[in-house]
């Protein structure tokens, strides 16, 4: 039926344009998608469009094997990447890839950005990790397929849960953030750039800056995402 | 009586949306509250309402116990801070708190923000001081009240008034101002954002830079805040 | 004659504005002053006035010797500074007196700024120069009047012309610079916050960056300051 | 006939405006010019004219001689280095120069930007070249034609092709980008910016931060310039 994915392909748009607004990217950088758990399919950013071009029926809507559903234009050319991810991972119903400066500092310097305050514990109780560069086999092959491949990994290695730690840098690369939705996704993106400055300028003024402790990091993890939570409304 | 709070609403709700408007904050991060001295109670943002949704009637009343005397919404999660502050400091009317990016870096980094220039001691003659991270203790028990407790012991220790020293750093977390009300502690917040940013280039410069000295410290402060003090109408 | 400044006050007004519009100032920071040399007056901003709540006739008016000839506001508490420059540098005709925040991280290190490159030597050929903090004696004295004198003295002993060299540091403190209009010393303000960040920056990449060499120097001052000047209309 | 360069001074037009709201200059400095292949001319911005005054109209038209064409005004104080550029590098079509902040502290510093990302990768397989500051003979020729063989005797040197590497540092001075078109050569000056900031982060983070490794240079360039580029529409 024509325009059933109406509502996906606009929330993938809205937080498409969000994304630009909160200053995250330039140029045609960056892509959200917006998954329909229930339908097994994802809207994403069409490739290479710029932002002020952008129109809700430009999206183009995938499934999780990247086979093209609904959509006119070419969808981003990290759908593969995204497509990986939602096959893997259940719980998680948006992503979001930018070049953000602070983020892509630190996957340049291939560093995972340790929890030095309480910004990063609202959000999340581990350092933020930083995946090692891809082998070059894998560069090779089915690139955008062996990011998500190598994020999976890099998750599975250091024990790490996507509904906790929604977030993670590609050494040389940039991050990727998920969420339940595409609007969390994004919202993630702001908070780890966010982080990511903090974290730089704190090891500029103090090189031996302590990580953050653990009763202070449960504390703020736990004000707002544990049983007792109580922020928000 | 209905509606008998509505000036104090607004004067919050402006401030709040100063704080936003002025860069301190991102999504719904950060807090202002507004104090009625005369009745004793204080209106403050709501938990987790983004700000270009927040109205002046979302604004939450509360008394100096936290006890919420009108509002239909949850007060802010760090309601207790406020409140306690209120409690034992008669002087300020006015409350913010932020995690700005360069203040969170200097509470990150667990130092004091030395007095560098006129642009601080416009402001006050002191060190901005950081608080020490808590105790694991406290953290554990009423976490938000024992910050208000964290900040009365770091002024008492240095011995520091709350009338000179209007900022504080909690240690790993970020910065509480006040003020003579709302306006005045957003004002505040500004200030010390842009001190934390030239004290950390100043050190970047030159990481042996002297502290200003006490002849010029006296002299800008008294020009705003003496009993001769010429700066404004 | 009532309204006889009106052109006067205006152009102090309209550069003030544009202190504030590109982003050199926060709060009421700041000042610019716009000199009549025929009348022997200048038009400055009254003290500590929010931008936006500035107009043209708020602008006041006074002579060399810092004495009201026309306006209802205070003027700026820095007023003998700019009345002492006007009445000893006969060739400027504007001030401006801004806490920007490279400038002052520059001033605050007490370190002079390196002619690093071109865009530097577009405008002048020296290192713009640090003024020492001023001695306690004269703090205590007439201290704005005082600073003038820093200027001055800071000058002389270093032979440095008002006409080439149109910008300042006041150690520990922060710019002045000045022009022969009002709008020519906003622009020189804007000038040396950006010369002085693209000199921090510099020397963070490359702590033994070289200084510019003569050669280009002098051809890229003379480009657009000398005799046979070819940029511009 | 009058009126025929129209649409060249009109997109030359659009590409300058389109540098001020990236943010890349400020005041009247930089300069965008658009070739016109097939008549052998190109138009550029005039000289020291504000971007909030410029027209298209005001665009002047010069051969590759710099010999003007068509317009009233001067044109910027570079056109010779904009002529050598088009009459050397027949592949290109737009050509901007720009003061902007990080490329001129990498400038200044006089170093390559290493390629440490895949942002970096998007765009040129090689470090992005500075060429050494110019000879002291040449300088005080006829120096903006003489930047433009200073442009090309780098380029030859290190056997670097205009049409992968669109982007120069002029060692002391600031970047020159180009492209096929003037939107082209303004679109690669904000990317200079954006990584010359990233490479900055990335060394201040980690000192011995690595280059990217030659299989990630290879897979991002081609992505989107190889022959079997897969990004875009």
């Amino acid at each position: 039926m024509a325009g059933s994915h109406d509502a996906l392909k606009n929330e993938c748009y809205q937080a498409n344009m969000e994304l630009n607004a909160l200053g995250l990217v330039i140029h045609t950088f960056g892509n959200v998608s917006a998954a329909d758990r229930d339908r097994g399919i994802f809207a994403i950013k069409p490739s290479g469009v710029p932002y002020d071009q952008l129109r809700p029926e430009d999206m183009v809507v995938v499934d999780y094997d990247s086979k093209v559903v609904e959509g006119k234009l070419r969808p981003s050319s990290d759908t593969a990447t995204h497509a990986f991810l939602y096959k893997n991972w259940e719980g998680i119903g948006g992503i979001a890839h930018t070049h953000s400066t602070y983020s892509v500092a630190w996957a340049q310097a291939q560093q995972d950005i340790p929890v030095f305050g309480t910004t990063h514990a609202d959000h999340l109780t581990r350092d933020i990790p930083c995946a090692p560069p891809m082998a070059d086999h894998l560069i090779a092959g089915d690139y955008e397929h062996n990011t998500g491949i190598q994020i999976l990994e890099c998750f599975r290695e250091r024990k790490l849960s996507p509904e906790e730690v929604e977030m993670v840098l590609i050494g040389n690369h940039g991050p990727f953030c998920w969420g339940r939705d595409a609007a969390g996704a994004v919202y993630n993106s702001k908070v780890l750039e966010t982080v990511a400055q903090m974290a730089y300028l704190t090891l500029q003024i103090n090189p031996g800056a302590p990580r953050l402790k653990e009763a202070l990091i449960k504390k703020h993890y736990n004000r707002k995402h544990g049983d007792d939570a109580y922020y928000g409304q």
